[in-house]
């Protein structure tokens, strides 16, 4: 089958690599719908997240079944599904808690790869949520998204406590920060400050309920919230990109007793604990417990109450993936998806 | 008036200064019935802390109300009072909110000073509690105990999120961490493991109701309390140190989707943002709202369900406070009290 595998920093090819098998009892073959590039597939492609050999690429899928391992039991072939970007069995007491994503066999499906004809998925049972019947073919893009960016955005909102009567700030414009948005005002947060200094990206955040939009970054962005809150900072923060600068921003645009939901991936951040203990905020976040919310996030699309695709704003074949990742990198498109 | 001063590090000594006297309106003036010294007192003492100039040490009190500024409504000169180691306004957003030790117009205690024999309490009507009437002798303690420590610990099971079905882990085991023991055991937890190598503090922290007793300490203790939990680790954890090592065993102990609460003050500790993210607990703390919690610890003490100046190992009049730092700058004391 074709698929998009990472060489080198930089180097993406679309190539001939082995169809997957159903190996372990538990497993299924999906064959995609489609498939996307994600912001944190950008780090081992420029290179700060390191590469052991060729790397076959993606973890976000929507698409339908075609081989079940003896002991599926869940779903079929022939149904359609979509699952979290973590495979994770659903039975032990993690997951049973609401953290399938620190499942204790959980297997991060970047280690697998999905942007590729078809995929394997451990843990068949515990990871893919069959949709209602054959989603129309405008409904493929939102049901992606809810693989990974809409479930990692929403797992934000909901770390930070987003809801009616509090104030959330975003930090962070790419397509998770923008679905945090979207999130938020699901949720019935009040007023939802997008920070973001990208024309498309803003017009976005308000086109999914953002109220208001800094454009200021670190400290002065920091300083623009507190003008927009009292002196206070907001009730409720997600942080959407993972560097030490947004990290701080985030944890000092809240209040005290304030919420920080965190969900861009870390990388090379330290935080003072002086800092977190004096102000006195919750801190929680990590890899989105995604399949937590699926069917919800599922209903809310069937329904069209949401739209959450069009974070996608390119569009190309999967023989194109070395496009989609540069417009990626160079920040020329929010998300990427690869048709198939 | 007599109080216990700092000159230099290691340096207390009890000397005349002057009586304290209102300033605005909103201030009281209480006449104390007891003192005692935190182990936060201990950060200055050893030079952790630097110092300008002499400061009179102590945030702590119990005591009589002598006069009150014209603003004040909630207590009046004869009152038996109890208030928090922060002066809070108790009408603030984020005192409302349930943050009086992050109130805007908070005033640290420990900047004022309580190991004398009065002290001047800013934002009376917000920071003092009336008692019920003039305690018992016996009960001094614990009500002294409630000023900080008692409700410091409290908070700290609290943020952990202890409670029923729960199993605890406190780190730390001075008079806050076990403490913090008594109240994961109010707090209806199943099981409480106390980190603990000092006999003394063992024995107090089971009776307090700790329900195991782990002396590793570090990545070994670590190790020993998921050894304890199914390999999962605590689903709450207490730290009540403050320190890199303190801070890191907390997180680590907790399972994914855990609570963390943590109370210890922290110096020089820094997190690392990629452990906090994959760990996926919840981390809140910081000075802790002892105000919020005051009317029902002071109602556990009235009533006798809770006994938590038995951490009180070393009483000695206000003038031996250099033998009081000592012993707890030695771990001889747990906690000293201060008699006036």
């Amino acid at each position: 089958m074709r698929a998009a595998v990472l060489h080198a920093p930089g180097d993406i090819r679309v190539e001939e690599i082995a169809d997957p098998k159903i190996i372990a009892p538990t497993d299924a073959v999906i064959r995609l719908t489609a498939a996307c590039v994600c912001g944190s597939d950008l780090w081992p492609y420029r290179g700060v997240e390191s590469l052991d050999g060729p790397m076959p690429m993606g973890h976000e899928y929507v698409g339908v079944v075609e081989e079940v391992g003896s002991d599926v039991t869940n779903v079929q072939p022939g149904q359609y599904v979509v699952g979290s970007f973590v495979a994770s069995c659903g039975t032990c007491e993690i997951c049973r808690s609401g953290y399938p994503s620190s499942c204790v066999h959980r297997v991060f499906m970047a280690q697998v790869g999905t942007q590729s004809e078809r995929a394997l998925i451990p843990h068949a049972d515990g990871t893919l949520v069959p949709l209602p019947g054959t989603p129309d073919a405008d409904l493929v893009p939102d049901l992606l998204a809810a693989s990974d960016v809409l479930g990692t955005g929403w797992f934000g909102a909901v770390a930070a406590e987003a809801g009616p009567g509090r104030t959330v700030a975003v930090v962070g414009d790419g397509a998770v920060g923008l679905l945090a948005v979207l999130a938020a005002r699901q949720l019935g947060a009040e007023r939802i400050i997008a920070m973001s200094r990208h024309e498309p990206r803003r017009r976005l955040a308000l086109e999914f309920g953002a109220t208001d939009i800094v454009s200021e970054r670190g400290d002065e962005g920091v300083a623009k919230l507190k003008e927009l809150t009292g002196g206070l900072g907001a009730h409720s923060v997600v942080e959407a990109v993972g560097t030490q600068e947004s990290m701080q921003q985030a944890i000092r645009s809240a209040r005290p007793g304030g919420h920080v939901g965190f969900v861009g991936v870390n990388h090379d951040v330290t935080l003072s604990g002086e800092e977190l203990f004096f102000s006195q905020v919750h801190l929680h976040g990590g890899p989105a417990p995604v399949r937590r919310f699926l069917p919800e996030l599922i209903d809310l699309i069937w329904q069209r109450k949401i739209n959450p695709g069009k974070v996608f704003d390119l569009v190309v074949p999967l023989d194109e993936a070395p496009e989609a990742y540069r417009a990626m990198d160079e920040r020329r498109a929010i998300k990427a998806m690869l048709t198939l």
